[in-house]
């Protein structure tokens, strides 16, 4: 057994899934993007394997050639807060863009899920890649990425600020005395900055987890700023171990530098696992998957990270076209991360727009292996714990009922929850309302 | 038993409640506002009641004077979408201001209630009367009733339309020949108007009931218009039979000069219903509640009406202040009835305050004299069915124990729930979807 912490899990609810085809896989239920039932089954069944949370990503602008999984799905913090109702212990994250949203309403919408889940609520905060979003949130164009994360930093900043309104003991509720809260202790923000005026105080207590986590996706240099100075944790995409590795120390030698610890910012990278019996199972598992996209598919899920543009123009086998600057302003890291595995590799069209819809994930084979590989990543610091998308709803169960129980009997994963808050669980102080803090 | 449609029944679920020193009430918890379990048992209280639905009300900005529910509340979408996870077919209608909001935001939100509670969603639409609103999104000033007015009208506009964004048979999910949706069945929005500007599609389909059931609840004309073009329902404060008619009467008229029919909107006062075993329990029990407030608390709670007026100035025992305009920016029928009862009375200060504080329900009494005006009402065409909001637990479990079985009896009441949609329940048809219409 490691000298670490033990590793943290989440499961993302993903409907019918992140893959363009993975819909069509027999066990996935073609409606599940809009299944309560789907969404309940998921969240018990990770419940039941003690995971520490439940994520919902999000995105503002569909078309025809968006995957289907976004065509009709549910928003995250209604479907949230129905599956708060309906568990008791798991965390419950859902994504919002910073960038089409106000602050006051965020931030009485998390704290009244933190609310209703009794302190295991969680924002992850987004600045939304899509350029065409401005078009449903009548705004004339879609803001630089430069001011996008301007506007994030100083979005988070107010709703923090909101949450803090009440101090935790300022609801007296003293029948007797015709006393129901203490007026000293309700705090209105005055916020009045660049981007935001926002007075408050909100009308929503803070719960027992102080504040709700905060989750940040961001890759690129300005996202990392974000995460460093204000996240509690960040959900990455990193796929190499050795990627995974500087990134966690460099995160954590940041955040160190910014006054704050270690432990205080926690790192879950997405992983996919494909688990089987044998390795011969997992693999065909995986071929199955693979085998459900067609070609022109591909091609129109590549386009997707470069604001839909269309690669059917290119000969297919020979090498990945020059793009230019083209998706530098939408999903940066990935499309960065794409070229650059074209160029080093010499891959094809083809290749690139097969294994972007359909990455092998190196989590494919037995639970043993998944295991081991889980543990490796996690006492070679290359992660904190995990959030797992399973491509079908058996491979959930296989992850909960087979890899699960290896990471308990190797001490590296928890029997039972430590805490009955998201906080607590993921090894996260409690912040301290800053009124309080000021008057100590 | 008459002609008419049976009655329909909501239930107000309102935390510590809408009076000011009503939390004190030993049988009120005092942390109702933010407590899941009262929220979860009065919405199943009501649906063992089979009431028609449960409407949560709602407000954008605080200060120390507020009442005491609004300081520390959920925010409507995400209590409800949690109330739908526990229950199965009472409607769940909540507040949301069209002032300070964005369409596409709420479409998606209220679709995904109805998605989550499959078809029992409700958007009770409001311009939010408070000023200071504007204070805690961004925004200079507060806009006109006027404007407030026009933008509400082209808010719900592109709400409905985004709505309509997919027709009933788009999604067609056949995995044998990779087909998820008929493009053809998709629309976007692509409005174009003064205050908004909205591209589409919504990621969200319609649900059973086709489109969330439009609650209105201003009584000023423009509100009235808006009501008698485009709601469903009205949700109304009358409290007089003779008024409740005649608006009754003037609704269905207009609505039926517009071509929709007297069925398509249903009207709702809301009514606070004091229930005792005999008359001189139900008595009592109305001085309990009156008793609990304070004449100071009673002047402050009187300000809220007219943007936190200071009352404390007047004399309290001589006739009522004259305001001038003061209040016709804010609750504006409200204050105009205030102002007019004072006047028709001869009240003084202190009347008005405690009258307002505390006001006595006409229907306070036996279970069977509650009866006899809720029929009487219903039979005379003062209104289709009633808002109930209970001063207490006890008030709302003796409403749906002793009231509901009579009128049950009397065959004016449904024994059981006739569909299994908000709509369905309210008698209301369900809308085409535009598309698909234009296509036939
Ligand atoms: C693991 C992971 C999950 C993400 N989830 C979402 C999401 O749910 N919604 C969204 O709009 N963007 C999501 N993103 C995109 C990021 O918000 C971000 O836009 C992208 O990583 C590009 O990084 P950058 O914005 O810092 O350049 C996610 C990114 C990663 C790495
Ligand atoms: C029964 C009833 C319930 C109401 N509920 C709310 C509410 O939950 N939130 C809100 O901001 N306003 C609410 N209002 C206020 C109305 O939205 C409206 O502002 C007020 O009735 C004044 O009417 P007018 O705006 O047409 O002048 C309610 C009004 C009535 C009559």
């Amino acid at each position: 057994m490691s000298q670490r912490k033990q590793l943290k899990l989440g499961v993302i609810i993903h409907g019918v899934g992140g893959l363009i085809s993975g819909w069509r896989h027999p066990d996935v239920p073609a409606d599940a993007s809009i299944s309560l039932e789907f969404y309940k089954n998921h969240a018990q069944l990770a419940e039941a394997g003690k995971f520490d949370l439940a994520f919902i990503a999000d995105g503002l602008h569909i078309n025809e050639k968006s995957i289907p999984h976004f065509l009709n799905r549910f928003e995250p913090l209604t479907i949230l807060s129905a599956l708060a109702a309906v568990t008791s212990r798991i965390g419950l994250v859902g994504t919002l863009s910073t960038s089409y949203s106000e602050p006051f309403t965020v931030a009485r919408q998390f704290a009244s899920l933190d609310a209703i889940s009794d302190g295991r609520a969680g924002w992850n905060v987004v600045t939304s890649p899509l350029e065409a979003s401005a078009r449903n949130f009548n705004k004339g164009s879609h803001p630089t990425h430069g001011d996008r994360y301007k506007i994030a930093t100083e979005h988070l900043e107010v709703v923090r600020g909101l949450w803090d309104s009440w101090e935790d003991d300022a609801f007296v509720r003293d029948k007797e005395n015709d006393r129901f809260f203490d007026s000293s202790k309700m705090h209105p923000l005055n916020h009045k900055g660049n981007y935001f005026s926002v007075e408050g105080p909100l009308n929503v207590a803070r719960s027992r987890q102080g504040q709700p986590v905060i989750f940040q996706a961001g890759a690129s240099e300005s996202g990392k700023e974000l995460a460093v100075a204000s996240a509690d944790a960040i959900f990455t995409s990193h796929t190499i171990l050795e990627d995974a590795k500087a990134f966690y120390k460099e995160i954590k030698e940041r955040a160190v530098e910014q006054g704050r610890s270690e432990d205080d910012i926690v790192i879950m990278p997405g992983i996919g696992p494909i688990i089987g019996d044998t390795e011969e199972e997992a693999e065909q598992l995986y071929q199955e998957l693979a085998s459900l996209v067609s070609i022109d598919r591909a091609l129109e899920f590549l386009g997707r990270f470069f604001d839909h543009h269309d690669f059917s123009q290119y000969p297919l086998d020979e090498p990945f076209p020059d793009l230019g600057d083209l998706g530098k302003n939408t999903f940066r890291s990935d499309t960065d991360k794409i070229k650059q595995k074209a160029r080093e590799h010499g891959l094809t069209l083809r290749q690139v727009a097969l294994q972007t819809t359909t990455p092998r994930s190196s989590f494919t084979g037995t639970p043993e292996k998944v295991a081991d590989l889980i543990q490796k990543w996690h006492e070679e610091k290359g992660s904190d714990g995990f959030i797992v998308h399973a491509a079908t709803p058996v491979q959930l169960r296989r992850f909960v009922e087979k890899v699960v129980p290896i990471l308990q009997e190797r001490g590296i994963f928890r029997t039972e929850y430590e805490a009955d808050t998201l906080r607590g669980n993921l090894g996260l102080p409690i912040p301290a309302n800053r009124h309080t803090l000021q008057r100590v």
